[in-house]
């Protein structure tokens, strides 16, 4: 369980602070060549880890091979400011806000908040409008960002789409639209459950124990050719399909990214189509993003759909805004709202459990997470701090790349979910 | 030597025609996941092999890493086309112009012509018009396609600009820019030399010799993790500091990519850019193109600039026009004129040799290809018959992507030279 004491003590542990370990501080891949302690390279356990996983995550596509999520061609869709004449006003409001962290004794202002949680980006809108934007570390407002698991929200969001269009069967099991998935823990669990997470599969992630499913996966998933003795599984799909039960189906949400390459799969089978083109087709180009996106493969060509993608921070707003708004932007209806309803509505909290102190209370349903508490916010979240955080009570999208050193959010939390709220009690405020 | 004859022993050996190895054709990655003996993956002598080659050149990116050459985020220039009611009456034109071939004894339309090459992509367009564009294979209009050596001419035309501002000495000697090229036979080459392909360095490409050149450089240039016994170069400027001289700087043109290469480090050095950024910055953003193109990098992050960039086809075209019109696109000047009449100045005929039958006359300078005949067309040639080809004569600019079986771009002169005069003079009679 974090609290601001354990956030501390890596504060103690961690040698570098948010400003100390900005990548341009580092001086990381500066020069033609850079000096060779400068020079960040494969592999994985190197390039992701920290401080050089702080310029490594604006990066992901010059270490692995991707797959565009294409914008089109046409004009983006104009993002709406609040009138020059107020924006720096708002940011210096904004920057001054003042909160009590979880279980913390001290104030903190939320610009502190942005450097306690190795801020890359943030964005914020307000009643449609961007009132706040800030760029850190390796990010600027032409850059992509890893959203690491938010990339589950967006294989959410398209399922649950396909859903609404009566595409895909959330009773349905697997097995009935897959069948070659028969064999695996997969095959009699609904797609409701998989959207969920409520499925009850083995699926160790002991990074200690080197016999751990993770590792398996992550073998399957990588995307350099095999070693010529391999013998595992090759690709996601071939994983999915060894995966073996544990426990029972429905029972409990427990977070384990198989399911999302499983959904990936699924909605790939439905729909003909791979998650980028579904991606492409039915968000970022009718919302008029103005970048493309895109997300890792593994080696057979296969989006990485439970944490592949890495996108432009306004792209994400604009993400934002259609759950927001419920499927509508810019005038435009992409997605019957009842998708959206149907989010918002919520999983079983009772399945949700205590693993997540912060959120207890809340929910997991197809893939977005359901925040305790009145004012009904949801949110996509990813290690390192990503977050797309929407408050229909305020109004409010906030948008977070980050890159704190670990990949626990419980350890960000704390000094997060309060300052978002001061935020959004500030714009409510305003009204 | 290539002459109509050896196309046809080609037409005879190769088992598959335009139309038969057309991707879609194929079923190559349709699926999921796609039939095991569709699916095309590692290694690159397996997925840049004829006919999955015809799937892999619009899908660069899902092999390999890579990095962005970004438009920025703003709107498109647009494109002006041939009225609707015009448009397709100039298409049928077009395709039933017939042309002999070189060494040819039966005339072939144009339309044949880009079966006969494996056509891609063909835009054409005239005063600042298109008047043609036509997909096949694996493309489309929102689609990129690589570039192969095409990727020369971007890195020459960078350079020749910063020739043209001052911040490159073209008859500096390399050594004096990069120091540590010292010892390797770049050293005492000049800027103008490189640009040129001039210098004399020893760099086999005898395939069929294991100790070639080719396969140190291409074992330097892979991005993948170095095997654990790998002793050799990394990177492309590893390999750049211990190429060999063979013969003198200045005697003759040696079509040999590692030119591209120094030159891409020497234009990164002046500049403090990589190659990647400085296109964007000097053509793709203000040349308002409709796609981020990219570049495939080594394993240490440095572009590939003897033959990595993928790109949109119309956004080669409005390359193709800036380079017709000097330097001006969208009544917007990019760089001075003098970039562009320096490289139709041209190089030295007599250093160019008869290497290539159909340019015989011509020269090679700036990593453009200046073609004989008093229309002064100029244009980047990439293997596989790439072309962005430049014929101010007849205000007109041709962009082709194609993906035909063999390497070699002789091949393809016979049927597509004299197939690009009968478009040039057909535009000029309409005058």
């Amino acid at each position: 369980m974090a609290t601001l004491a354990s956030t501390g003590a890596l504060a103690q542990t961690a040698t570098l602070s948010a400003r100390e370990s900005d990548p341009k501080v580092m001086g990381w891949m500066v020069g033609f060549p850079p000096p060779k302690n400068k020079i960040i390279t494969q592999p994985d356990s190197v390039y992701f880890s920290f401080p050089k996983l702080r310029w490594s995550v604006c990066h992901m596509r010059e270490f692995l091979p991707t797959e565009q999520i294409s914008r089109g061609l046409g004009a983006p869709s104009s993002m709406e400011y609040l009138p020059p004449s107020e924006f720096a006003d708002e940011r210096q409001a904004i920057d001054a806000l003042e909160f009590m962290p979880i279980d913390g004794d001290t104030d903190m202002t939320w610009e502190g908040s942005l450097y306690a949680n190795y801020t890359d980006g943030m964005l914020i809108l307000h009643k449609g409008r961007v009132v706040y934007e800030r760029y850190f570390g390796c990010l600027d407002e032409a850059g992509k960002h890893a959203s690491m698991s938010m990339t589950k929200s967006l294989t959410g969001l398209l399922a649950q789409i396909l859903v609404a269009e009566g595409q895909l069967d959330e009773n349905a099991v697997v097995m009935d639209i897959i069948p070659e998935i028969n064999g695996s823990a997969f095959a009699n669990a609904t797609v409701r459950q998989v959207m969920d997470m409520t499925t009850g599969l083995r699926y160790s992630e002991d990074y200690s124990d080197p016999n751990a499913d993770i590792w398996v996966y992550s073998a399957a998933a990588n995307p350099l050719p095999k070693p010529e003795d391999y013998t595992g599984p090759n690709g996601y799909w071939e994983y999915l399909q060894q995966v073996q039960p544990e426990g029972k189906h429905g029972e409990a949400f427990h977070y384990k990214t198989v399911n999302s390459d499983m959904l990936g799969w699924i909605i790939s089978r439905v729909s003909g189509k791979a998650v980028t083109e579904l991606a492409s087709e039915r968000l970022w180009r009718p919302m008029g993003a103005e970048q493309d996106a895109y997300m890792n493969v593994d080696g057979l060509g296969v989006p990485f759909a439970g944490g592949g993608l890495s996108a432009g921070l306004r792209d994400l707003g604009r993400l934002g805004l259609l759950m927001l708004n419920e499927g509508v932007i810019d005038g435009k209806r992409l997605f019957p709202a009842s998708v959206v309803q149907r989010i918002r509505a919520g999983g079983d909290p009772d399945k949700f459990g205590t693993n997540y102190p912060a959120l207890t209370g809340g929910s997991y349903t197809s893939m977005w997470w359901i925040y305790p508490g009145k004012d009904e916010v949801f949110a996509a979240r990813g290690v390192h701090g990503q977050t797309v955080y929407v408050d229909p009570s305020a109004q409010m999208v906030l948008v977070r790349f980050a890159s704190f050193p670990r990949p626990e959010n419980p350890l960000i939390d704390p000094t997060s979910l309060p300052a978002f709220q001061a935020v959004a009690d500030y714009l409510k405020a305003k009204r």
